[in-house]
């Protein structure tokens, strides 16, 4: 897909901020990417016997696509072949409060995109496995044992190419309405930050092992709240 | 619908943690009601034009329903009439850090309520924006003006009764391989933490106008990164 033509899909009308929404929409890939790099969960929408569920799952961007996994066994994702679906990843990143409740929102930033999942060929399982490893925690792959033909057995990869998306992003301060801008209320943003993580090591982990770079790292900067 | 037996839908098999995902099912009303008070956006899974796609829209739970709202001329809320439809509320709390990538996973709490969305009466808007605001940023409905007719009329208000829903928590540290465990790779979790909020006031409001309690009551402690 070129960066500079997503094919929108109309029914992407966006509840989040339901007034101006055309306004909100924008067609940057490098902010795509960006929010896909930083989100940690997706919500993937199917009919599932016959109702519309969103799932939520870990996902990661691995040759252009949207890439999701899950055991063999999972009737969910037998459920996503052949359908055609869509994955929103969305961010909440703050408030935006206004000198009326008419005009509060949140700022976020949400893709969707559409279209429907095919396996991952097997052969590519183990190097995918390492991609989504270390995108959820960059440096985890070379920290641990590869993978082992029992578990890439265990394993199944779908993915969805990055072809048709619609990108909306609410940023900014408050939109008042002009006859309460003179007045005494408040108006301005409220954002979220992420602190430190928390790390804990596990009581079987045997003294003397220290927590590895991937984990002091990610816990210094951490990304990837939903 | 009675907090010890939800009536838990048949399809949420949660990607999120595809092994083991049986015990990760809780019934636990508590845990749910905070879930849902501490997180600001929900995705609305819907067919809409054909196609399944999870909405993502900011929600409150009022009088033991799912409320969400948006501008009288949204055609994602005017789909909804009628469909059933799930509404899913996801929190990623952490990482979980395995001496395999089989093993590594996230932290969540995820609950999929199912069912159809109803309007709410409109004799009841003025109250429940009231309490949709109070809810996002607690206080806030005593700092405005209260809503116009003309907001209460071009605002659409919607609400699914909390009645069939599935939660599951995962929680706890990974569950390495018997075999790993011996050998020399750390282990533990990686848990998110919501740093005080950034609040910028906007640059038409006059001096003298200080930043009031709720916005640093929120701020300080922050709750609902989605």
């Amino acid at each position: 897909m070129n960066a500079t033509a997503p094919a929108v899909h109309p029914t992407h009308t966006h509840p989040l901020r339901p007034k101006r929404a055309p306004e909100k929409m924008t067609s940057d890939r490098a902010i795509l990417d960006e929010l896909c790099a930083s989100t940690v969960i997706a919500h993937v929408a199917a009919v599932v016997e016959g109702a519309p569920i969103a799932m939520p799952t870990a996902f990661a961007v691995i040759d252009d696509a949207i890439v999701i996994h899950g055991s063999t066994g999972s009737r969910w994702m037998r459920a996503l072949a052949g359908q055609e679906v869509s994955v929103s990843v969305t961010q909440a990143t703050g408030l935006v409060v206004a000198r009326s409740m008419f005009e509060m929102s949140v700022h976020y930033r949400s893709a969707v995109f559409f279209g429907s999942f095919e396996p991952v060929p097997r052969e590519l399982y183990d190097e995918y496995l390492v991609k989504f490893t270390d995108r959820m925690l960059p440096g985890r792959p070379a920290e641990v044992r590869p993978s082992t033909r029992k578990e890439l057995a265990a394993t199944s990869l779908v993915k969805m190419p990055i072809d048709r998306w619609s990108l909306r992003v609410s940023e900014g301060m408050p939109e008042d309405d002009p006859v309460d801008v003179p007045g005494d209320a408040w108006s301005g943003t409220i954002e979220f930050a992420l602190a430190p993580a928390t790390v804990t090591t596990a009581p079987d982990v045997r003294p003397g092992i220290e927590v590895p770079p991937s984990v002091r790292a990610f816990a210094a900067n951490p990304v990837g709240v939903v």
